[in-house]
């Protein structure tokens, strides 16, 4: 075998489907985020960003900063070691017990991101309690799929959010099997969200734990930023939410909040947890000190809310077809790569707008996307710069328009 | 079933087994390292940290600090976006060039960890390309078992740094089955280093490609830090050399350094890379400060070495045993699960020395150890009173001693 023919190859096949990536290489300006800088080869040019996941600009707060300026001057920088082998440093307790509070759990833990923290608890739980199931909604995250995999558990997957037929599949199920049933708040790409107290109510029918991801919408959601969960009151009623602090929280790392014993339990035996160096404490802080500002501030959630209305209702007065859905994400329908990447492309190249084009296998194909994400941060000039780049390239590739009458 | 009572007695167990661990909460103070404040209940207790995988004590080199407040003052916290989707920073590809460079590839690839960079690049290389065996050392690190095993490729497992038994494997596959020998260089828990040279020789005879885990010695060997593949001139006959951020380069994260090809597939196929939040702009400046940093100057590795020859000849006089290993880790063998907890609880409670202790499952049983990790921050009055609490204990515990005439 030639291993790098195959390589080879297999990038020939990726780029000749139009589903190779290329990466941005930005530079964001610490203070006048959403503005960064593009470095393309040697050449520098502004942008403005509109598809970050700092959804409320919390990576330029100026808490976060000075929390993590003040743990590099008094620790350092790295942990040093895994949680049990000198790893584990104040920063990560007092973070872990934030955690908790903000999910009103008894415990929480800190993995280096939520992809290792889904995987590496599902994976566990899947691998270790006899017998378990998942019950998993179709379009969960790769992070998800990937942890029930690997774990070997018996896995279901239920249509999603179709509360009917995951009763079906309950039901279908001996009735003293133990049970997860593993779901999303707010979903990524469409922006839709799941019927969590009716998931909740079947759960306690069919005696199945819960796992309830949260990544898009910790603090972006409920009075303290605790999620969707905590905007219903059903905090208590999911055994364990998974979390980010990568995206709202403007930092990094992942974690999930359950009762102490489960906690103690996935601690114990998650090797994805066990065998890696522990997050900087600096990162520790930096989040802690994130989550503690929007527990107590609704400013950015409330600007936010503003922005993302605002952008919907400029996209409806010129006919640019949007899913409608009840969340932060605005996934505007192109509905041809092609089409998607030029107008991806045009928008960084002529107009300084960077949104990366959604295609398959992100998305279903047919369903190729510019998926936008106001923020507080965005400005009304940026909103009209924006829509009106859109409009023209609307025009330009030939794309159908909604009926105005119908928005 | 009772998932609680589940969860519980599972922990307990755990206890019975004395393999339930309690994490050290500590409190590094930044320069002052090994020097450290120790948090239990309320209380502080001053300890020093003789297990730290910080082992050059890079986590507070002041121009690894000054990389990231300065990242933090121009860029922000996070990179708020997956590499793909707006989270590629101008930081992260100066790091990934300045890997490449370290390792005189053509390409590095950067992941959250060095967990993530196992697991995800073996579990890509064995799921992606057809009949692939691995062939894998079998003292190899949790996170490449698991991406191996995710894989669902073919494995085969040879002894630990074993050529025969390596070879014997090789032969009796099919001549053109693709095949990946994995292994790594400095191995963690006994410190010994693998035969390179002749498992590449292996690799050459019987076409397969060679992975190397160089996590333990990225930093500390050759003459830019390169790793012992760079100090024996071997890097350019190993096809993946991975490594982290987090151990002596103080900082965290994980990468692979191989072709552009090989690294732009794995760039295009991992779920663990692409589905993910890029590490913080501030991380990477702080790793590319210390490998830069590292690159230029072998004062500290210098100093690392003589500090390890020093304690392992302090240990020596006084009949203590310890693996004779050619790296810079000095396993302490106490052979008892119960001992080597109570040493480490009194080295804490009573000498303010804290080594964590090493028991089953991470080490196999009768070889429990305290794994000691000098590095040039360890003062001499450090290393005296070190040897001095182990005699102490040694005696008081009973344990035997080697016959000094053998040292
Ligand atoms: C639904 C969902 N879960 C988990 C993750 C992974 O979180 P992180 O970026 O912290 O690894 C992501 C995206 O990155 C996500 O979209
Ligand atoms: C041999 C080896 N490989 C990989 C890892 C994982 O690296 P990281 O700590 O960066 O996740 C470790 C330890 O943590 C290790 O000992």
């Amino acid at each position: 075998m030639k291993y790098d023919d195959y390589f080879r190859s297999e990038l020939t096949r990726l780029k000749d489907e139009g589903n190779y990536r290329v990466f941005a290489d930005l530079e964001r300006e610490r203070g006048a985020f959403p503005k960064a800088r593009n470095h393309i080869d040697d050449a520098v040019r502004d942008v403005t960003i509109w598809c970050s996941n700092d959804y409320l600009g919390m990576g330029q707060n100026p808490e976060v900063l000075a929390a993590m300026h003040e743990a590099l001057d008094t620790v350092g920088a790295g942990a040093g070691g895994t949680r049990n082998i000198s790893g584990t440093t104040h920063h990560h307790v007092l973070l872990e017990r934030e955690l908790a509070d903000l999910h009103g759990k008894e415990a929480a833990l800190l993995f280096t991101s939520g992809y290792v923290s889904n995987w590496a608890t599902l994976g566990t739980l899947g691998a270790k309690i006899p017998g378990l199931v998942i019950l998993s909604d179709a379009l969960n995250h790769a992070s998800m799929i990937e942890g029930i995999r690997h774990s070997k558990a018996q896995k279901v997957i239920w249509k999603h959010n179709d509360l009917d037929d995951l009763e079906a599949h309950l039901m279908a199920l001996p009735a003293n099997a133990p049970k997860l049933i593993a779901f999303e708040s707010v979903y990524s790409m469409d922006g839709d969200i799941a019927p969590i107290k009716e998931i909740c109510d079947l759960a306690d029918r069919y005696n199945a734990m819960t796992y309830l991801d949260e990544v898009h919408a910790v603090g972006m959601y409920g009075p303290r930023g605790g999620g969707i969960a905590e905007r219903e009151g059903l905090m208590d009623r999911i055994d364990i939410i998974e979390g980010t602090l990568g995206k709202a929280f403007g930092v990094v790392g992942g974690y999930i909040a359950a009762s102490a014993d489960l906690v103690d339990f996935v601690r114990s035996f998650a090797s994805g947890f066990i065998f890696t160096t522990a997050l900087p404490p600096a990162v520790a802080a930096g989040a802690c000190a994130s989550i503690r500002h929007l527990k107590a501030s609704a400013a950015e959630r409330d600007l936010q809310k503003d922005k993302v209305a605002k952008v919907r209702e400029k996209l409806d007065e010129i006919g640019i077809p949007h899913i409608p859905n009840p969340s932060h994400i605005i996934p505007v329908m192109v509905g041809d790569p092609v089409k998607c990447k030029f107008i991806s492309d045009t928008l960084m190249d002529q107009f300084g707008i960077y949104i990366q084009p959604i295609n398959y296998p992100t998305v279903p194909k047919g369903t190729e996307r510019l998926r936008i994400t106001p923020g507080p941060v965005h400005s009304e000039a940026d909103i009209e710069r924006l829509v009106g780049a859109l409009c023209t390239l609307w025009t330009q590739c030939q794309l159908a328009r909604q009926p105005l009458a119908a928005q």
